[in-house]
């Protein structure tokens, strides 16, 4: 059995005082030769602890300015019942959503398979970025069938919100049937859109949501800042 | 309702042939101007086409050297019951598993908490590099409750999966309580297990497992190598 290592309990020491609130979101912690200095410890030590808290995802460390309190990661469930502005008000963040765009087009090949639509269907293709605290939280895409709901892109241009637009269009529940999510690189664009550098880390999620008949109404893109999002799947057998 | 841009017929005209088998994994699609050529438009419709079909995961693009077909990404499901080996088998890959290493100690915080345990508890902590096909696939962390399954350490050094491993510390079955998956960069050190260059993208998924009467079993951390990993959540309702 081997003993405790000593940076383990340094990084336990720090991350405590940063769950009870002794730093701001932003703040700079003490530097390493400070926090060697209060351990009494080598900064070799110090550097092993700081690797860790910012592994998770407590710290953030800047090339030559220091290392800083991150902001929290918002909380986003991946379930049977996936609604944006129920996940954001349950992890204490007001939702928002930017418009980028909004076209009528010809489906493509996965278009038409994920939503079960015949050669030649057409959809509605909605882009826009979802807010968390006004700071961009995600880029996302929305392809809807055009015939089943022609009215959409009309009420879309009043309704921030998908699921009381998709309810005026007759359909009252939905549920998300899949999600696949994978890790990107953010392109110059998508950084752009969600204020990250190039090359920062995007969770991307493409999922498909059905109607209570099980008919596809959704097919959805979204690329998460991923330093500002966990997604969380939940057992709820 | 505008008509389909011309880049978004390349890239499907080129999906489809990927999809069909015309390339092997590996291999390089013709130059940008042999596309542009094939398709008459300019070479600027083909890189929209291009960029298309890497965002879809389809080709990765090496500066100087080209485009080429890129490994499919093994499929892997999050849900009540996740397996190793089955999810691998589901997948069409052959598992494998790579120890580095493995230890008792006291658990941590965190630790503690993921597995309901009192303050001063030790665990088991085995690390290694998950593969499919024989190439890395996550780097996997596994924390065990030390007191439950005093002999573990033995066994997993005889046997490779951990449900089999379980079973034999009389854990006929478990669940997967919970999964919280974010994206990261790559450090060094899991560049190198994994081959990757450092800062390629990860998804960590940090996940419990618990018994049929919902005691956590285990606690586990895996890094993912983003280009060969895409995590699906069905809906099993």
């Amino acid at each position: 059995m081997s003993r405790t290592p000593i940076w383990t309990a340094i990084h336990d020491a720090l991350s405590g005082e940063i769950a009870a609130g002794h730093y701001d979101v932003g703040d700079r912690l003490p530097s390493e030769a400070q926090l060697a200095g209060r351990f009494g410890v080598n900064r070799h030590t110090v550097r092993r602890a700081l690797a860790a808290l910012a592994e998770d995802g407590v710290v953030q460390s800047r090339q030559g300015a220091g290392v800083f309190i991150s902001a929290r990661p918002t909380e986003y469930a991946i379930g049977r019942r996936v609604r944006f502005r129920s996940n954001l008000n349950a992890a204490g963040r007001l939702p928002g959503r930017k418009r980028l765009s909004n076209e009528t087009r010809q489906a493509n090949p996965a278009e038409l398979e994920a939503l079960a639509l015949e050669e030649g269907a057409k959809v509605h293709v909605f882009e826009g970025v979802s807010l968390a605290d006004g700071q961009p939280l995600a880029l996302s895409r929305s392809v809807f069938p055009a015939e089943r709901f022609p009215d959409l892109p009309a009420i879309l241009a009043e309704e921030e919100s998908i699921t009381l637009a998709l309810a005026q269009c007759g359909v009252t529940d939905y549920t998300r049937a899949s999600t696949r999510i994978t890790a990107k690189l953010a392109t110059a664009a998508q950084a752009r859109h969600l204020r990250l550098r190039e090359g920062a880390p995007i969770l991307r999620t493409v999922s498909i949501n059905v109607d209570p008949q099980g008919v596809p109404v959704e097919y959805g893109h979204a690329w998460f800042a991923g330093d500002r999002v966990a997604l969380s799947v939940e057992d709820q057998g």
